[in-house]
């Protein structure tokens, strides 16, 4: 009963939101721009979950959780935020059948309530670094929202941070950008560019704002994690006071950081094809279909529990192996659905490793085997499926994020001239690397005019912009000219 | 720095009050009514997300996500469930700086909103059962609120299924019920009473609601879970139809249950004594900690060696076990602090086992351990101690179970005349197992003149009330009498 998946060549967006429908991943909801995460979506977020919950504690950081309403005021104490957040949010006026002497906001980020907490929390040094995170729902209003990538109501993960020197802060922030960069790049097998953001793109009420930028296969960006740098503009808004070694009150120096549900929709856009989902086995449930063809085949059961006894081989040999996951695998022996629904099926859901096992097969002590995003069929001798597997599901893994690096790589270009820039941004797009001379009147005039937007200031070895030597690619100017990445985005 | 912890005889709700805050498990926020769930809180959610998680997903159920917000328009679908929580309900009026066209609810429970989807995606016998999970935050405006046991918002998991069957909803809402019951006595080491609700107790929206109720050490009830067999009152409102093998258009009957941070709450008043929390050992993160007594000692180096090298045996041991989690074990080496401190803040934090190590002690090469609820000291050898600490872990998460529903059932009494009730309940208090009429005016009455409701009604093997001979504890009639459990309540 599969539709039809529109070919990415015909119309990208049209296919990115066939997959995530007819894979099941999310659903439109009635409430306007909010969205359903249906299993087979929520069980990649889990995957994203305990992996990076893991990653986040190994830095010494704990799980907390904060009040999903904060007093209107709360948001108002630090200019630039509220400037930021308040036409984004959902406001709750009444409740318990009474209206509220102070309207709450649903938290659209929660720097400010959590404040309200480490103001009461921090007495002296020995309370620092404070280190939390919550995992949490957030509400931001959005006018053009897209599944997973931009959502009213999205599920996420912020840290907030607590620091007794401004260095230590910035240090922070730099370690969780790491952990992003590398958990993009090792689960979601997403390439990802660290870099900085503009002045004019950062986190509303942030001294500095990193972030990691991944390339779509329409070659558009995707902002898929940021880190800030609070520095003192909250702590000061909420009087977050330590007393210090040297007996003097100081304010704590911050920062903040968040990744969400929309990382989803990057991976998506990252490796599926027009068959459907290509999921990297560190996010998958079921790792591997095993797809029994009998049709009138007299030995049946012969097939079925060849079938069965590969699975449980595969299963221990995964937890025998060094896989960090278990392996999934599911029997399909329906016999009401042909292989041929099931071979499509499995390839619109994503599953990794399809197993083929049919009479003659089994005569022959062999299987077919083929990798989703490979779509080759091999002849693997049935003693040596249980191996096989394994290899396939690491190989995968790490030929998706080179595939999608080489292509990202391809699709990235230095560019000197606006002419060139204009040009090609439209008919090729992708990423184009130029000279800025840092002032917003040349960032504002490509964002007007191409739609383009500065993703990020890469980074040298020192997490500083990188000096460029040439004219500024819109002004020709040359002062304080830096390395920047021009390109659409999400 | 540690306050003193009121002692439960003085006043048991200062003392809940006490260790909540003092073992900084939860706090108040800005925000009437929300509380803040500290890392040491938070991690025992953690724990009883990860094993009831694993329990729910193997009955064959999934976890999704549903959004935050209701149209208001939805929770009036049913009638019963909006009269139950519309005075409950926080509304959104305007969002995106503009008034909404139809104000939100924030979800107080989420069976309308997820009733709209399960209409969509449900179309055939094919299709069902479907089973779904969420772990979501709702909101109830509370009047009075208590850290844990009753906060405007609160987390929770809420299951919701669709059958196609009546006799398949009922099944589902019992086994739910057993896997809480189970998940209660297991893991929180708290005895629970399986029932069913009185009609005036049941859920609003629901054709009958079972329940497991706990007794706290005041004795008083605490409703610590609930499953609801719905019947087909939301899918009639949302017209959650499926085609049947028959080839007729059916309603589905469906199932909802839930169990929230209110189990925290109940975990703490039934364990935890006058020196602080304790804690059954499946829900601690850290386990033992080992307080290296070093004062002057000559020897420091030596003794820190031998505390850390007992504290690597012992996660080694507690890997090599059949315990079902990892056994963490904290050195704490820190020299601003005293043993009699340490000692002490361990005790508040309910770490449930001490192990001292001293100078003398490793010359003769043993141990003191301490079990936190049994606060005797014992000397080990330091060669028998990894496997000491093993037993002392598995005997503790029982005794606790064992402790607990001794205490409840010492603290339980057959009653037949309301006024040995009426008395006891006041002098003694506890539960009061007695026949009823299940008369509505006789249940009211019994709220009004004594405070005290009926708890549940316990079951028989084939869950169905127990029938009562004796005339009804409160007017003394006989009309299908049936067995009730009275009780004061959170």
């Amino acid at each position: 009963m599969a539709e039809k998946i529109t070919p990415r060549a015909q119309d990208f967006s049209q296919w990115y939101q066939d997959i995530v429908i007819q894979a099941r991943l999310a659903d439109y909801s009635p409430v306007k721009g909010c969205m359903v995460i249906r299993p087979n979506g929520y069980s990649i977020w889990e995957q994203i979950q305990k992996d990076l919950d893991r990653r986040i504690k190994e830095t010494g950081v704990r799980n907390a959780y904060f009040p999903l309403f904060i007093p209107e005021s709360f948001l108002k104490k630090e200019a630039e935020h509220v400037e930021g957040f308040a036409p984004q949010c959902a406001v709750v006026t009444y409740a318990g059948a009474k209206d509220l002497e102070e309207k709450l906001v649903v938290r659209p980020t929660s720097e400010t309530i959590i404040n309200s907490m480490f103001a009461k929390w921090i007495q002296s040094y020995r309370d620092l670094p404070l280190l939390i995170n919550q995992w949490a729902n957030v509400v931001r209003w959005e006018m053009r929202t897209r599944l997973f990538l931009r959502t009213t109501e999205f599920l996420w993960q912020e840290g907030h941070t607590c620091h007794a020197t401004p260095e230590e802060a910035e240090e922070e922030t730099r370690q969780m950008l790491r952990v992003y960069a590398s958990f993009a790049e090792e689960v979601l097998a997403m390439p990802v560019v660290p870099g900085l953001k503009s002045e004019s793109e950062k986190f509303a009420g942030a001294l500095r704002t990193y972030c990691i930028e991944a390339m779509m296969q329409d070659k558009k960006a995707l902002q898929a994690g940021t880190s800030h740098n609070l520095s003192t503009n909250f702590a000061q808004a909420f009087n977050t006071m330590f007393l210090d070694k040297d007996g003097k009150q100081k304010v704590v120096h911050q920062t903040s950081w968040g990744v969400s549900t929309r990382l989803i929709g990057g991976m998506i856009m990252t490796h599926s094809d027009d068959k459907g989902l290509v999921l990297p086995p560190r996010l998958a449930s079921t790792h591997v279909v095993i797809v029994p063809i009998m049709g009138n085949a007299p030995n049946k059961a012969a097939i079925i529990e060849a079938a069965e006894s590969l699975a449980a081989g595969i299963r221990d040999a995964g937890r025998r192996s060094e896989l960090p996951y278990e392996v999934g695998v599911l029997v399909d022996k329906d016999e009401s659905k042909q292989p041929g629904w099931k071979f499509h099926e499995h390839e619109l859901l994503g599953t990794p490793v399809r197993i083929e096992l049919g009479p003659r097969d089994l005569e022959k002590g062999q299987v077919v085997m083929t990798r989703r995003d490979l779509g080759k069929k091999e002849f693997v001798s049935l003693d040596g499926a249980r191996q096989k597997v394994l290899e396939m599901l690491e190989a995968m893994q790490k030929d998706l994020l080179e595939k999608a690096r080489s292509f990202r790589d391809a699709s990235t270009q230095r560019v000197e001239t606006y002419g060139q820039f204009s040009r090609d941004i439209e008919e090729k797009g992708g990423f184009f690397v130029a000279p800025w001379c840092q002032s917003k009147d040349c960032e504002a005039k490509v964002k007007e005019e191409t739609k383009a937007t500065i993703r990020c200031l890469p980074l040298d070895d020192a997490y500083q912009p990188i000096h460029e030597a040439g004219g500024c690619m819109v002004c020709g100017g040359s002062r304080a000219n830096v390395r920047a990445i021009f390109a659409r985005s999400y």
